[in-house]
């Protein structure tokens, strides 16, 4: 499995995603899923994937070798709409499913790859799109501004509560690095090192670009801070109708002296824990 | 689909469940979920479903016959311990599937259900259990404080993120509001009312339960306030590298002035916004 986010605001756009592939619990490595094609001035595009390795390396390097060739009449550097990238990534993207098919004679495993397209081209505005094992491609709305492959589930609801065209980019990034968190927390499938691309409207370039660790201090903080601000803003909901209201400085503290999750070490409660007494 | 939770902190047990019962999209209905069995000063459970209405139905008109029957050797009434309760549930839970399934002639509808049971028998500590459909059965334990039913992917970070044994009984209960709000956000075949029902350790009854809908005020202040607050906290995680330091004034505050999701009426963007320049 994996977890790749992409998210257009009014800003730019941002791209996330995890690094961890397996083939079954016992067979796991770390692969980049977030490609970057970066013609500074003139074009940049940031490629994320899910699905078959195989057939995602085969379209990566298809798409390299094209953009490499003068010669090549089609290629990530010839066209002038972001549409029309995505419809060629597409093909490309077919194309490596159709030959990885013929070969795998159809051993039982899918072949199929999901892909997430973004960047922009000098004289449009940036652009964002999810493109199918089919070829075919949708794009992002002011009304769904974000993109999502892999497993998808349990980072949603952050940003559809959070995300929208006014956003900040790095209030995005930020966003999606909490939806990365909250996945890797619970899919065993997702996982560290998490990285991370943004490209603001205009630049023409990859703006910034980082790869976290589970100690790189700004994720780490994140996953420390994060169910600590979550705590304090279910604490600060409404009373339920029988309790008493909240106590005026209550009220006015922003982290409430919640316990901490890991208690000082207490005697292994046993089995008997999870029993009736 | 369905979304049940049932929480077990120091303090007690909290239920919470939607009420939307779907055949299909255009199939679509409301049937409680949450059963309640109360024998004030002597015990009390709540049952949650999830799975084939009928099967439930069935289950529970059971128990609730057994429990009529003073002459009964087992129901809900005569046990002394609640994982014999869980043992007896899953068997009634069992029996109910292969009347079921007998009668289905195998039409390919699925006639399994699965269950959350908790409650307190007096002489003994509060319990929580998920019943499968074979009638097995499993506790919560201090790691895991929590059981979901149904479509839990959406909801479950919130409650990883803030439930431990600690938590008190009323943020654990707007704990499960968030999540159920999350997961009627993202899946359609989970819908409000939710019922939800609050054990106090020792009460030995139901200590509190509401229906909420849309307006009613908790619910729709949770629905409206739980952006805002995920927005500002978001907000004030840390800078990336490349960001200049927050200003002082920005840093104390708890809810920066960030443009609200529903801006003013602007023109319909029209398919273009979709698409590139």
């Amino acid at each position: 499995m994996t977890y790749c986010v992409g998210i257009e605001t009014d800003e730019g756009l941002v791209f996330a995603a995890d690094t961890r592939t397996s083939a079954s619990f016992d067979d796991v490595r770390v692969y980049r899923k977030m490609h970057v094609f970066e013609y500074p001035g003139d074009r940049v595009f940031v490629i994320m994937s899910a699905g078959n390795l195989a057939t995602t390396q085969l379209t990566i390097s298809r798409l390299m070798r094209d953009a490499e060739d003068p010669a090549a009449s089609r290629s990530l550097r010839t066209f002038t709409h972001l549409y029309e990238v995505a419809e060629y990534v597409g093909e490309v993207l077919v194309a490596s499913q159709v030959k990885m098919k013929d070969e795998a004679q159809q051993s039982g495993v899918s072949v199929q790859s999901t892909l997430i397209l973004g960047g922009q081209i000098a004289g449009e505005r940036p652009g964002l799109y999810m493109i199918y094992p089919l070829g075919n491609c949708i794009a992002t709305s002011p009304e769904t501004p974000y993109l999502q492959i892999g497993e998808s589930k349990y980072g949603k609801p952050i940003l559809d509560r959070i995300l929208r065209p006014q956003t900040t980019l790095e209030d995005a990034a930020r966003c999606a690095l909490v939806s990365l968190d909250s996945t890797i927390r619970s899919n065993l499938s997702v996982g560290l090192p998490i990285d991370i691309a943004l490209i603001r409207a205009g630049d023409l370039k990859i703006t910034q670009k980082m790869r976290m660790e589970g100690d790189t201090p700004l994720y780490s903080e994140i996953h420390e801070t994060w169910s600590r601000k979550l705590e304090a803003a279910v604490h600060s909901l409404p009373r339920f109708p029988w309790e008493p209201a909240r106590a005026p400085e209550e009220q006015t503290s922003s982290l409430p002296p919640l316990p901490p999750r890991r208690v000082a070490p207490r005697p292994d409660p046993g089995d008997a824990s999870g029993q009736q007494q």
